[in-house]
């Protein structure tokens, strides 16, 4: 496996990989690697022929008072992890690499990123946008994987592919979650052991809010009380929000008439968790 | 002489000439092509064994009072003379293939667009940077040949390049005139008779203040008052902006002590023209 610290030697590489024929699946990552990046990156696996996934913790999508600089990092077990999964290539640049003196060009995709985590981190998307074009343009990717517990990230991240006509599929993948229902994340670290049964609300009240419109339930407002009221009705969260949406413009609805997403943000203690999941009125 | 309307065919042919380990040369432009891209094209085909040009006049680089519905436009014309010069391929993307319903991405480079004719084009070089991006995704060039009559454009692009990591060589290219000594624009088609003397005082003055530093003044707001009486004294013209600046960050300077930007930009009628040339102290 190599490690490519330098976005010359990786584009170097893709391009030698490209003129071969081969096919470059990508992963983007903070690093700090869990089984939901694993299932990324297998995924990855399955549909290249080489895979890249990149360890950078990205400063332009945290603002000042986030958890830029105390992000769990460990560089060593992420190496082994990807090993493991048979991954080609590491890209690790450094952040002067990344973000060189002078540094001052942004990509914005300005519709899809503000509601929802847009509202509570108003600079989090033009950081992600900013950073996966950066990505995209050193990787050089044929496909790159994306998991859907960060559903708006991957609904700008192919509003953002498709407007700017970048030349990479993106993929899609179903939220992994722990044995006990928790969407997995690198921030899962943060929470204390008497905070997890508070974190397990999230993913039930999305089961619970899926039970009320499997029943017929239909009024966004009812739902969202349900739901607000199941997990922070106690006071040991604190919700950041809780809304159902259109989940291709993540506009807020009113009623629930086809698929719409319920995405969560909630404070347990001082960790910010999301979760969601698509209302099927259907199903 | 191929004709590419649509993205996908775009990326496709590029796709294949880098497979068989062609060099791609592009040069963006808007079309009503005159001597000055042909120079352009030329450039690009001394450099590259594939030659692609762009013509599309892009909206979002006007501003709703500009003349975007009036741009010169003249495809017939345009065709030969990119087929005289051995132009490989022309990419004439429409509006909805380019902008098609529900864009809202944009490319910004926050500072060195700042300046100059980002104060009375606030939207232009967002426009400029979202546009080149995506047509560089589109065409994948080795090399892209801009002009330096658009300074200002070509600083933005380098530095978009360089931040992106966008794996394409930037060519700039010297402004070409007509014999008169006017910067060939297409806007020249603009000016009329009567107005072409008042035009050709951009360029003289750039040599004015080229003698001006040949023989020792250093002082900015000298040179920029001499400099402005002789183009606008007498009220024939008027003057949009006369800065000199760094020619790297384009912030204003106030003395000259080394290569030093000297950008105009001038109403004359109803034409704006801009010129600019780099003063040699040394020189």
């Amino acid at each position: 496996m190599r490690i490519i610290e330098t976005i010359a030697e990786m584009q170097q590489a893709a391009d030698n990989w490209r003129a071969h024929g081969e096919r470059i699946g990508f992963v983007p990552t903070m690093g700090f690697l869990h089984k939901g990046h694993l299932d990324l990156m297998r995924t990855a696996r399955r549909l290249s022929s080489q895979v890249v996934i990149s360890i950078f913790v990205n400063p332009t999508q945290f603002a000042p008072h986030e958890d830029f600089d105390s992000y769990p990092r460990d560089m060593q077990r992420d190496l082994d992890f990807a090993r493991e999964v048979g991954v080609d290539a590491v890209f690790t640049p450094n952040l002067h690499e990344m973000y060189p003196e002078g540094f001052q060009t942004y990509v914005t995709v300005t519709e899809v990123s503000k509601n929802l985590c847009g509202r509570s981190r108003p600079v989090f998307f033009r950081g992600v946008a900013t950073v996966v074009s950066k990505l995209f343009h050193a990787v050089k990717p044929h496909l790159s994987v994306f998991g859907e517990k960060d559903f708006q990230q991957l609904v700008t991240i192919r509003r953002m592919v498709r407007d700017m006509n970048m030349d990479v599929e993106i993929i899609g993948h179903p939220i992994v979650r722990e044995e006990d229902g928790l969407a997995m994340s690198s921030r899962n670290a943060y929470l204390r052991p008497e905070e997890r049964p508070v974190a397990l609300r999230l993913g039930r009240a999305l089961a619970l809010a899926q039970d009320l419109v499997s029943s017929g339930e239909r009024q966004v407002d009812a739902i969202l009380g349900k739901v607000s009221e199941f997990i922070a009705g106690d006071g040991a969260a604190k919700i950041d929000y809780a809304q159902i949406c259109d989940p291709n413009t993540l506009e807020d609805i009113a009623h629930i008439g086809g698929p719409a997403l319920l995405a969560l943000a909630v404070w347990v203690g001082k960790t910010r968790l999301i979760d969601n999941r698509i209302l099927q009125p259907s199903g």
